[in-house]
């Protein structure tokens, strides 16, 4: 049924349509967006013009990735590079497309870019693709506990079966470590999820794989995640077993290059990385033995629609720097990196811009964008660690940041 | 000097003009920033119409909060609430904004701020307001470190009129802990940022402290962070020390709530709390005590304009739940909260409408801002283990998130 | 050449013979410790006279346990029990030597023990048997670290193969997680390593498998032990993975045995636990969700010849507490147990007489062991935990800790 | 009321006398230990033959070390050393024992006491001696926490009046820090503890403590102990705050003594702790970053009378190698060393005769003993840092281990 905007908002102030409801009253969803925007405007005496000014359509938004819009944000997005990546079976350079507001992020990375360009490129080496999901189950006793790990165990070809007819990509890589607590089992299903990042296949899969453990077993399945995942949370298990993309970046950066673009020597570098990335991320109690991936990713997830709750994840990671015969090795290790090509708010007219920018939207393209990741934190960290070393991290915020 | 735009395309193309300097040939960062996006667009034969469709002044943006521009980023903001919240001194209700792709956030979070409001609102206390910095310092042997150690506790107030001089609202509460491995030395540099996140602000204040302890010892300061600070990088000290903001809320569900709005019981989700929230997270070496504190302080970081990377730290954290005579005591505790209501992304014209739309832009509106963080992570919360209580988890991400 | 004990004295002192060197001049190890602890009595004009007091035989421990011998510690050792264990195939009951100086340790234990029986005995189940050793590997570039991954895996039967030529009982499980940081690789080797504790074992069949390793790749093996193991260190990969065995204890205890036993209640033993050994433990950064495992473990682990170093690993673990219908449920998870039956300090006479008493000494005794172990582990959590619930920690210690 | 070996057995038999009561029926805790032992024989049939031979009086320890004696266990206690230390004002050698029974332990630490003399001798710092407690108090809201916090703060000099009138030497430093998760507090109670290792005397003075603030604030203590403290379980705020003593112990070993004591290179250890202790234990989740603390400390410990559980605080820390000019710097970092020159097992005969043999008996010695720990640590690690550089691990173990 079609009304008005006047009517809507009539009802809308009564009660008679809740704020959720107003798709259903128009044509498009960008009238619904409208609608409760002025709503909110009303009700709260604030405007909200730049909210507006979207050119996105809602359509698909409304649909899938989000509830109760007004409008959406401006980030603004700049660009570095290119990063020149070496693969396993295949070279490129490419500008990278960045949304940030913090000032000198994208020049620090620019900086590092550049090193990397004169260092010949960076290589990159995808390690592994699991996506998970651990459910937690209550048993009666941790009897029952032990034989319910190991019913699964044994019935693991069946269950891979169960999961998998859930999904057209997914694949049931392994259920493993499958803790047990007392009497509650964490079994962690892990899936290759291809192009996805994967969450929801891994979620609607593991759901119905436990219709089957249940109706075979004498169990109560507490919750659908029992945190042994882990989504969205630091922990170590992630750090040590991968979740996401694993991948890892590094760059031979020749002595001379490290003296005149970094304007610092490999012995500073190395000592920088050791005495603030490793020892005192140590006595800190920390999971991220880097300087700032969480920036670099960040940026990046903005701009091509990756989630950035999951930036949680990739701030776990550990940065190495060794001397090599006077040249720099350096290197960064991103164990729990959840990107996708596909799906989710890559959707997103913005995000697929930039997918497009770096030919990474779409199947097949999720390697190359999480070695782009990668190397883009290389690349960030490299700078920074350079800077640091030289001494000039406060003065460019000063001049940058303020 | 201004160029053309045919001119600095040709020199672009060049190499005689980089891609950072267009700003020096234009009138405005508008159109430098436009011809930076064609010039991309030329060289990767890929059309970015929509990040071109941004209506924000990118003056400031260049001045400030990025380099190389080319557009913006459009993310779909929506509203949740109104959530309630009792302050120590205040009571209010407020619908909020919220920017994400990830469908079922805002259904869910709606959810749980409407039971709040059926349990009276929820409670928020602000337990402290601390931005750090740690600079890592080496000395020549361990008895110089622990001398050091305590000259810097011995010349506090000094130290502290010199740190302050940097700044005009920050303040040095302590430095505290300073941690000694071998012969390095990481003093943790505490302030009270006031209404700004604070990063720049502590790393400035810090580096002239430094001046005047690298002026009256013999040391070697290695590098302004030394990550015990711990930025960006999830840890323990964050979770026991706190930074940024200390944030605590909690609502008493009455048993009828819990039933008719959750559609569970108290003890259904005390079980979902203790054994994922709490045995799950333990046996998974995890520092996130809590099911997605990252989903909603994600979604109002980038609708406030707030920095995407402290998602990470924002994701420390603990829920707890308890049966209370039938009804259901909940509460968030989030520790590590990096947040502003003045500087940095929030000056951007969506983020300040966002803000404006809660009523926490600006001086003297940070704990505000906080609080109702708090409450919308709360919601979230308890949204989430009601519906993982009641099993629901997979069937509505089947509805609404694919 | 045997010498007279004052011609060894005279050339000890003029540096003739080194202080190792005194068992080749003696028909006894016993008379060169005596000689010696004679020495350095003479050095340091200390008189050592319980050291001396020993009665077992040096012979076998100067071979296998210990250098530079000058005579024993004694350490005393009480009885608690019976404890009652239910394991899967086997109920037995029996007093437990504990060796302490911790006053009140042994009458704690001993309440939990009583509690235990009048609750028909504790349950066990032994969920894993794991000893691991983790090399670490260098690489020339991250590309050759993911080949030697996948060379490992690829060629995981013959690597079997050959570390299991060099034991009779050790069984290699699985090569799983390799973990890669940079170009260092780190493959856990997890071995079954029967009644042993397995260090030695695993460390020699780890060391041949290397030069498998070694042969066929183009590596450099940096240390046989690149703490991916973890020997003696709190780790999180051991709390997920296991090390050593894997155990759990549980037990119901009665409403009314609850009460009158333990002088509480079964909610404020649930609130105990969940206050202090999960919320505490979470705020501290801890990974011992649990009261004292470690006290437990290091009575036992005197008593009977394991090695003490390794109390670190025990105390890793969870303790639970839940309400069942107004019943306690109470347990103990230890995934990280390394005990043995045979070898080591198991051979020395007093450990022999404490393995006798509860008949686990030998082969084939080992898992009845370690469920002894989780036992009285479980005895002691519960009886502190009864203990706080009722406030008389400080009082019990006032009386007997003084 | 004495009464007969025979008729105290037979009362034991039929349960008129509990095992714990003989004492009251003996004239000597000797004679209720032996008479103890034979009833325990006797129930199981194995005799105890060695555990009965012992030479220290039973009289203190039935009083204040353990309940239910049967005896001793004896442990094997040999030399290593000298160890040459150097301390702020004080500079010595001593040989020192320890007691284990893992086979070439003493060999190697004894290699490092070499190394160590051969380079002059190391470094001893102490930078703090704190012990702690901290209970967990529940309160009504999250406000209320929040004001018991501040009323700790504010009546810091009454409470800890009351605190210190419960001890003659224990101080209360500070309370601090004090967490808040939901509605508990978690107020840590550091105080210096003098010569002995403080559990006993902190946990009353707190418990003191405690009853002043119950008087003046509506609150309800859950538990003496919140595992805030955190005692006997590893914790990343131990090696953040310190507990126990905290202590470093470096040596600058000449490249000549790295080539011809330890049989490797600078170089080759250095990278040794970097990929293994660093890297290694990054990866790990770990809190060791260390490759054997725990050994020394443990076999120190035994010998010392020193709480065996303990080890478990004590294998946190950081061991540092840096290549100075060639020569090598090498560090050990112990924040967590909880020791004692007096009470507990101090007072037992062999210890005693221990802590004589290094001259750290009694009143005054806590600092130079903490010393000792820290040097032997030291040696422990750079011995084996050396022989795992060396390749010489597996070997060494399979001629002196097995």
């Amino acid at each position: 049924m079609q009304l008005s905007e006047k009517e809507i908002l009539e009802k809308l102030k009564t009660g008679e349509i809740r704020l959720f409801e107003i798709e259903k009253y128009t044509n498009t969803a960008n009238e619904a967006t409208d609608i409760r925007r002025k709503y909110i405007e009303n009700e709260t005496k604030v405007q909200l013009p730049h909210i507006a000014s979207y050119s996105i359509d809602m359509t698909d938004t409304a649909a899938k990735n989000i509830e109760n819009q007004i409008g959406t944000i401006q980030i603004p997005v700049g660009v570095v590079g290119p990063i020149e990546i070496n693969m396993d079976n295949e070279t490129f350079k490419t500008y990278v497309p960045m949304a940030t507001t913090e000032g000198a992020l994208l020049a620090s990375v620019n900086r590092g870019c550049s090193t990397i360009r004169k260092s010949g490129g960076c290589n990159v080496s995808i390690l592994a693709n699991q996506m998970t999901r651990a459910p937690v189950i209550k048993t009666k006793s941790t009897r029952d506990a032990n034989q319910l790990k190991q019913w699964i165990k044994n019935n693991f070809d069946e269950i891979k079966k169960v999961a998998q007819s859930t999904t057209s990509h997914g694949k049931l890589l392994k259920i493993d470590p499958i803790a047990i607590v007392g009497r509650y089992v964490y079994p962690r299903f892990v899936f290759d999820s291809g192009d996805s990042m994967g969450m929801n296949m891994v979620t609607i899969a593991t759901e119905e794989a436990l219709k089957l453990i249940e109706k075979e077993n004498d169990i109560d399945v507490i919750a659908l995640s029992g945190n042994f995942c882990v989504d969205k949370k630091p922990s170590a298990i992630n750090m040590i077993e991968g979740r996401g993309k694993s991948v890892v970046a590094e760059v031979i950066v020749p002595k001379e290059v490290v003296e005149k673009t970094l304007k610092t020597t490999t012995q500073e570098i190395v000592e920088v990385n050791y005495s603030k990335n490793l020892l005192g991320s140590a006595i800190s109690g920390s999971f991220g033995y880097n300087a700032h991936f969480a920036n670099m990713v960040a940026a990046l997830f903005l701009a091509t629609g990756q989630d950035p709750a999951h930036v949680v994840e990739a701030s776990l990671g550990i940065t190495t720097a060794e001397n090599e015969n006077g040249d720099l090795y350096f290197s960064v290790t991103l164990p729990d990196l959840p990107v996708a090509t596909v799906g989710g708010g890559t959707r997103l007219e913005t995000a697929t811009e930039s997918l497009n920018l770096i030919d990474a939207k779409g199947s097949g393209k999720v390697n190359k964008f999480a070695s782009i990741v990668a190397g883009i934190v290389l690349a960030g960290e490299l700078s920074l660690a350079g800077a640091l070393a030289a001494g000039h991290l406060a003065s460019a915020h000063k001049k940058l940041g303020r």
